[in-house]
């Protein structure tokens, strides 16, 4: 027996260290795995925990359409003429209807794909609440171990799970576009706070300087922004006038680099990371209390039977909660 | 300590016996006691539970702007012209930004607050994973066991928290506005899946015939319905051409009776009352098995102590978090 777990372990070993040497395969594999909850990742990622913490990691959320990818792409360019190396990854729901969202990213990230030193992988959820962001926040960890110098990580829509996978990165950017209900008022709430940065994308069309005086006044009612960082608007024109996208997407990586300078000058980035390394060890928790005890309830038949009871109205859901904490929990 | 909690009990079981009479202040003080999590809230659930499932549940959900609250005021009216009472529970996001959202809700409502049979609450989320939903649902079990007759839940926007929300309901409305990015290819995923009835609001706009086309072509695409229900569009014009906007709200309410029957003729509303219950469960377990734990782990200074070890990388999450599930789990 000891011998069979010690060879689990080594093989474990063996990809973790497959993955720090920047094998694509094995990262594939092992993001798949993050994906898909297979049990032997967990022990992939133990192996891999130390070795992360190097790359800079940046967020982009905003709405579908907003050209987040677009945005991607051009960074991508801009930080790869520095020689840096770097991973992307793009997180989306899947839908059966809407299943063609990731594709479209992909073949918009298409010129990198041929660029050893970039490496793109979609994510998609698997429904579990709270499963989504996990996920993204191991996947984060794969590249990084990876020695990607740095991460983009991409969330599709503004809703509770995508403003939580933002929890994994050093610097949000809010991607909105003008004339697009993207006014502020029908900003989902959660979504103003997290903004280290807001871009108005697209802005050659009408309606950006609307959106901009908009933004600009919901910052001047803040009192105090956290950790002194007033969230700049970055405008960025249209990709068909290259010379000014150009131009523009400069200005945007300059606010993202001053972003970053803010946050070590001022002994903020060991708070984000702090914070950060807070959320993985909840979503952690979850998956190590609450789903082996949800498997075994399943597996037993237990759910079906209180879930009948609960339809006869024998008992209701508190009672039911705490007769399997009193079984299961010391 | 018997008699103490006897004496507990029978509190609880008073103030459930007074919002079974249909008592408004206890009923408020309970959903604002779920909403900000109140342990004494759970017993007074497990005494009104008995005395719920008979409510109609109606759900609406979309983008904020789309117009929801206006056609829940018009429902509210219609069904109050059939003698039905009413509940209506507003659910959004509390933001420092957005806050105002809710209010403009009650405002729009207000003339309905006259009404003795017409109950309305906002329910806004803490920030708890889950937690909304589970609240929600709760405060759904509140009006219904209030008798009221159907009981309306708005939710904002499209996230996988307002998509939960639509776990409690009965008959899902998902309200689109042409011109607003709405487009079929915009819309978040998960959202389509859920839609029993779309509405297709403020329907005189420029671009209602287009989005009418392209849901009614993504349906065209799907092989086989759940329960053989192939969700209607409904188009409902402008509030300001009154007559019309009544004819379309007496069509809309047509299709939301049309679909409670058919959940009945084809025996579906067991399964999704069954579906329902299961949901319930889910969020109750997380509730009285994970939340305790943390709360300990907070407490004891537990949780600081790993976050250290975890920033020296002298620990991972997983082992962190299979360290505490062995202790705290049987």
């Amino acid at each position: 027996m000891q011998r069979v777990l010690s060879c689990f372990m080594s093989r474990d070993m063996k990809k973790a260290d497959k993955i720090r040497k920047g094998d694509i395969r094995s990262a594939t594999r092992l993001i798949r795995d993050i994906e898909d909850n297979v049990p032997g990742a967990k022990s992939t990622m133990k192996h891999l925990f130390p070795f992360t913490g190097k790359a800079r990691v940046l967020g982009l959320t905003g709405a579908p359409g907003a050209g987040k990818s677009t945005l991607i792409d051009a960074l991508i360019s801009r930080y790869r003429a520095g020689e840096k190396t770097i991973g992307a990854l793009l997180v989306d729901p899947t839908s059966p209807f809407t299943g063609g969202a990731i594709l479209g990213d992909r073949i918009r990230l298409q010129r990198h794909a041929e660029d050893p030193d970039v490496f793109i992988r979609s994510l998609a959820t698997r429904g579990a609440l709270g499963g989504l962001s996990k996920a993204a926040g191991d996947a984060i960890h794969v590249l990084d171990a990876m020695g990607k110098d740095i991460v983009f990580v991409e969330t599709v829509g503004t809703g509770q799970q995508e403003v939580e996978v933002m929890n994994h990165v050093h610097t949000v950017l809010v991607v909105l576009v003008p004339g697009m209900g993207d006014d502020v008022q029908a900003l989902k709430a959660g979504i103003l706070e997290i903004a280290d940065i807001f871009v108005i994308n697209k802005a050659d069309r009408d309606g950006t300087g609307k959106l901009y005086t908009e933004i600009s006044n919901m910052l001047d009612m803040v009192q105090a922004f956290p950790g002194g960082w007033r969230p700049p608007i970055v405008n960025v024109g249209s990709v068909f006038q290259p010379a000014l996208f150009r131009e523009h997407v400069e200005q945007l990586s300059q606010a993202i680099d001053g972003h970053y300078e803010h946050l070590v000058k001022n002994d903020l980035l060991g708070d984000r990371i702090r914070r950060q390394t807070l959320v993985e060890l909840n979503e952690a928790l979850r998956s190590c209390i609450l789903a082996p005890i949800l498997e075994k309830l399943v597996k037993e038949g237990e759910i079906e039977r209180m879930v009948d009871k609960l339809l006869k109205k024998e008992s209701d859901p508190y009672t039911c909660a705490e007769e399997i904490a009193n079984k299961y929990l010391r």
